[in-house]
Formats: C-alpha cells, structure tokens, sequence
C-alpha cells in the first residue's frame, strides 16, 4: 500500500494519521487563544481557598489526568486524587468537597458517569471545571467553569490530539494558577512537530510485528506516557501493552520480563530518566529487549531506539513523547492489517455509568 | 508430586501455600487484638480536622491502599489520592500537608522512596500512620503513629497473608474512624476459610496451563482484587495479566479481548457486582471466555466459575476474594515448573527511591 492509499480519506488509519500529524497545528492554536478562555477560570482559583484538588476521566483523559497530577503535587502542593467515580454513582458517596477543585477531563464530555459525579461535586461545594473537545456536551453544563479543548472534531476512534491537547492545557492551568511563566510552552508545538514521522518508528514496528505482549514503562512526568503508549497499542493492535511506573515494575511485575517481552522505556530527560537508570540496569540483567524513546544524546543500552528532540523542558516533554508511540500504534495496527480508526468492539463515545 | 511432596519444606511453592492457609488464623488473631493499637490512632484522628487523606504504598500494599481509597471516599467522604512518591523523592515537591492524614502501608517498612517520602510528608505537617509487617522497620519509625500489622513473618516472595491482613486492618481504622459498628468483621475468618482450597481452583489452573496472558476485572470495592489477583500472576507465573476497572475496559482495553484471552471477572454481590452487568454483557459479545469469581447465587453466563463464600459483607469481601486466586496463581505456578516462592528477579524487599 503506497503511502498517498493509506493516507486517503477511508483508508485504515487515515483518520488517525491525519490527526496525529495536526498535533503541532493544534498546540499552536491554543497557545495562540488559550488565555481568553484561561482567565476566568484561573481568577477563580486564585481567589479560591484550595484544600485538596480531585481529577476525574477515563480512558486517554485519565492518562491527562495523572499528568496534571504530579504537576499539581509539584508546582502547587496540593493534595490530589484521582477520583473513583464508582463511589459517587456506585455506592452514593456524597462527600462533603467546600473547598475542593474537581478538574474533569474528556474528549466527548459525553460519559454518564463523569457527568453524574461532576454534578454531585458541584451540588456539594467543589469547584468543578470541565475540559472537554465537544462544546456544550453534557460535562461542560455540568461543571461551573469551562474549557474548550480546541483540538477540533476528532473522528478517529483512538484519541491523539486531544490526548496533547489536554496536556497542554492542563500544562497552562496549573502553569497559570501557581503564577509561574509560561513562555517555555512556546517551543511546544515545534518539539511536536520534530518528534512527527521519525523514520526509527517505521524499524520498531517491523521489529515488533509478531509481538503479542510488550511492557511500557516510565517515571514522574514520564509515566503517562507509557501509560497512554501501552492504551494506544491496545485499543488498535490488541496486543497485552503493560505499562508500570519504573518503581512499581520492580515491586513484582518484572518477574514476568524475559527476553521475548519486549520493553518500551520512555526515558525523559532530567530526573524521570535519572530515576529510571537502576530500572534499565535491572532490565539488562533480566535479557530484555529494550526500546529507548529518549532524547539523542541520553546514554543507555537498548536493542532498538526512536530518538526525541532535544532541549524539552521535563513537564512539557510528555506533550512530545507520545507522538512516535502514537506512530508507532498506527504503523503496527496497519502492518497486521488492523483498521485503527475503527477498532473492534469500541465507539467513540464510550458510555460508562 | 504428591500434596504433601507439594508441602514439605523447601518444596516450591510450599511457602505460599502455608502462608495462604494461615489466613484464617491472622485475621482471627488481628480481630483479637487490634483494639489497643489501633484506639490511640482513631483517638488521634477523631480530633483531627481532616482536610484530604493520602495513601502511600508499592505493589500488594499499593492495592491494599487503593482498598482504603474506596473506604475512605464511602464512608468518611474526605478527598483521597495515593501519592506518587517520586514527586517528592525525584522532584522535590515539599507541599504544606497540615490537615492531611497520611497512610503508609507496607509489608516489610523498607523501600527507601516510602520512607522518605514519610519523612517528608510528616515535616509538612501531615499526620503520619504506617501499618507494617515488620516491627521497628524504618517506615514506622518514621511515622508518629503506628500500626503492626500482625500477620507474622511473611517469608514467600509473594504476598498473600499481608494483603489480607492489610485489607482487614485498613478497614477496622476507617470504621472505627467514622464511628461505625464494627461487629460485621466477626465473619470475616470463617469466610476466608470457606474460600479456601476450593476445588474449582485446580479446574481452572489447568484450562489456563498454556494461557499467556490474560485479564482480570472487577468495580468498585472488587477491582483492588482484580489488580492483586494480576499481579500475583504476574510474579508467580509469569503471564501478563491486565487488571482494569470494568468502566475502564470499556474505554479502549476491550479491544483486545478475544476468544483467546481469558478474561476473570470478579462480580461481587452487591452494587459492584450490578455495575459489572454491562461489563459482562460486552464480554459476551466479544467471545470472551470468562472466570467468573462470585457467590455461588449470582447469576450469569461463564465458561469456568469460582465460588466464593454467600452472604458477605460487600466492603469487607474483598479479604476473603483474593484467597481462590492467590491459590490459582500457586497452582498455575506449580504446574508450569515454576517456584512462587523464588519468582525470577525479585528479592522479599524491594527498594526503590
């Protein structure tokens, strides 16, 4: 199949191709128009007496959601949760959240359970916030506060630029709330778009074609990524993608690590890769056959490599990282015949209560 | 080899086995004691004003954290995440912690990120709690107020009696925190008992003989046993098992479901047991061959079945859940030449920073 097929409009994969490759377009977008929409919701926060903040999401959002996780533990130290909704649909809990900030994340903003436990936050004093892709979706009127994701109609089934878009925005959120400068964002959609179409991407998914189970695995800012990498190989090639923070790993799971389970090691630059070399060397020991998605110049044996730009500020870098896994998804699902757009058993808007 | 072949000292897995045999008996003797331990730390919490809970753990005990996540959510209503350590051991977040209950939960009390990150928290002002296995381990001395666990040395590599025991102590401190009557406990021993060396383990031990990789699922308070059961898997026999919450494997994982990957669904009685309905329907479309772990009169369509014990608490089933799994990870380990009492690559403390 020549590339002009693939890429035609109902080809396997061409949504999602389409939509990973406008990833740079849409982190330009928003950091072009972000703050109109940023100001309100941030002059809340700033004058709102936080006590804990809670995070709410399914799916790729969750993968955003732990992101803006540890960027609230670092930048704002605040105590945060990410929300089980099931005890609020589930098992009725009505908590008691004045003083709570209650961030739901979602591309459709369509799911009953995130809506249901957004109103029930609401009714009982949280300050709820939506970001969502679809405008006036039920999640948006639910919450007090609301942001446009931005990222244009997304129709592939395997969410991609929403995923960077939420990123990014829940990047400028925080940013903007603990005051701190947001200029280092700028270099964002260019390290995205150096991180597009990396000819390493094509060499991993010839290598991993008759893979059946692989491991992700990362630290800090670094573990979401493997997390949404692991997803995106799961929804589109039906592989078992494991994915572990590198700490977690060693606490048992790496018992299952030979050298036929391949290991994906998302490998940031800064203290997430420091934090990750006794995880590499561990690895070695046990035979793996390691991926390195790191900058160029970090240092570290591995059996197969996809190189990331350079110079990336550690928090923003995730926004980045997950492009050639996001490639590399698409590459393996089209090289097993696999139509990503239109994976079996899944729709777009998934629907949980 | 026969059962007492199986039982003898230094036999493989013969450690496991006891260790998962003398659960009735911890949990009997923690029923027994656990008042005067615990009365100082409930006195202490029910005059403290509570604004957030943390919960810090790795592994076994990490799902044993996530037990208490859901408890505390039901039933005390307080906003709880679990940390991620490595905002404080890898990115130096130093938040202002005054008003947080901090929960630290470990078997052996060791890992250097679980310590410090305790430290940490207990210098912010948190009021620090560890439930340890080991007693004067580094992690109780660095919480002001602490837990012994009492499940008596755990010597297998893979937890078994620690987790119950975890889960058994984690709920006596939430009740006794939100006042609630504790008398419902009393059963909790004989139900682990009757979950016992059931004899529909060994069936499904050999139909999964030459699975490689398989899920298991549940919701609400059944999913820590759904991620506990993966892992015990995991580390014992080598397979990938993926845990997910049943909403969570409707939005995407469910892709990768077919025929040939087994799937173990947990369906306690009760609200998580309802919540699973749609889950299971799913499965069903997918040709999914399902293990379902629920009480003898929950019906629903299977292809191999574990009982479990009928009339048990729904927040407290989870104790008694985990016994026929822990025994199918034992059974698939032995018959595939494997000692789950020595898993490849892994030592009893793990130490990660």
């Amino acid at each position: 199949m020549s590339t002009s097929e693939k890429s035609a409009v109902g080809a396997p994969g061409a949504l999602m191709a389409a939509e990973i490759a406008e990833q740079p377009h849409v982190l330009r977008r928003i950091l072009a128009s972000y703050a109109e929409h940023l100001a309100p919701v941030v002059a809340r926060l700033r004058s709102h007496d936080t006590r804990a903040v809670l995070l709410v999401a399914r799916g790729t959002s969750d993968h955003a959601a732990l992101y803006a996780k540890y960027l609230i533990e670092t930048q704002l130290g605040l105590p945060t949760g990410l929300v089980s909704t099931s005890t609020y649909t589930g098992y009725d809990a009505r908590p008691d959240l004045r003083g709570v900030v209650w961030i739901a994340v979602s591309q459709s903003g369509g799911s009953p359970d995130l809506v249901a436990s957004t109103q029930i936050a609401r009714d009982r004093g949280a300050l709820t916030i939506s970001l969502t892709n679809v405008d006036d979706s039920p999640l948006s009127e639910a919450a007090e506060l609301r942001l446009p994701m931005l990222a244009g109609a997304e129709i592939s089934v395997a969410a991609t630029k929403t995923y960077s878009a939420s990123l990014l925005w829940l990047w400028l959120l925080v940013r903007s709330w603990s005051g701190g400068d947001i200029d280092v964002a700028a270099g964002v959609p260019d390290w995205t778009a150096a991180a597009l179409d990396r000819p390493e991407v094509a060499e991993v998914a010839s290598r991993y074609r008759f893979v059946d189970r692989l491991v992700t695995t990362s630290r800090g800012f670094g573990y979401p990524t493997a997390r949404e990498a692991a997803l995106k190989l799961m929804e589109t090639c039906y592989l078992s993608a494991h994915a572990f923070s590198g700490a977690d790993l060693l606490h048992g799971p790496l018992a299952m690590v030979d050298e036929d389970r391949p290991v994906i090691v998302i490998s940031p630059a800064g203290q997430g890769g420091r934090m990750l070399r006794p995880v590499l060397e561990q690895l070695a020991e046990r035979g793996a056959d390691v991926c390195l998605v790191a900058p160029r110049e970090t240092v570290a044996r591995s059996h197969a490599r996809i190189p990331l730009p350079s110079g990336m500020d550690e928090q923003l870098a995730p926004i980045a990282q997950i492009v050639p896994l996001q490639q590399l998804a698409l590459q393996l699902a089209l090289s097993r015949h696999y139509d990503p757009d239109r994976p079996r058993g899944l729709n777009k808007v998934t629907r949980t209560t």
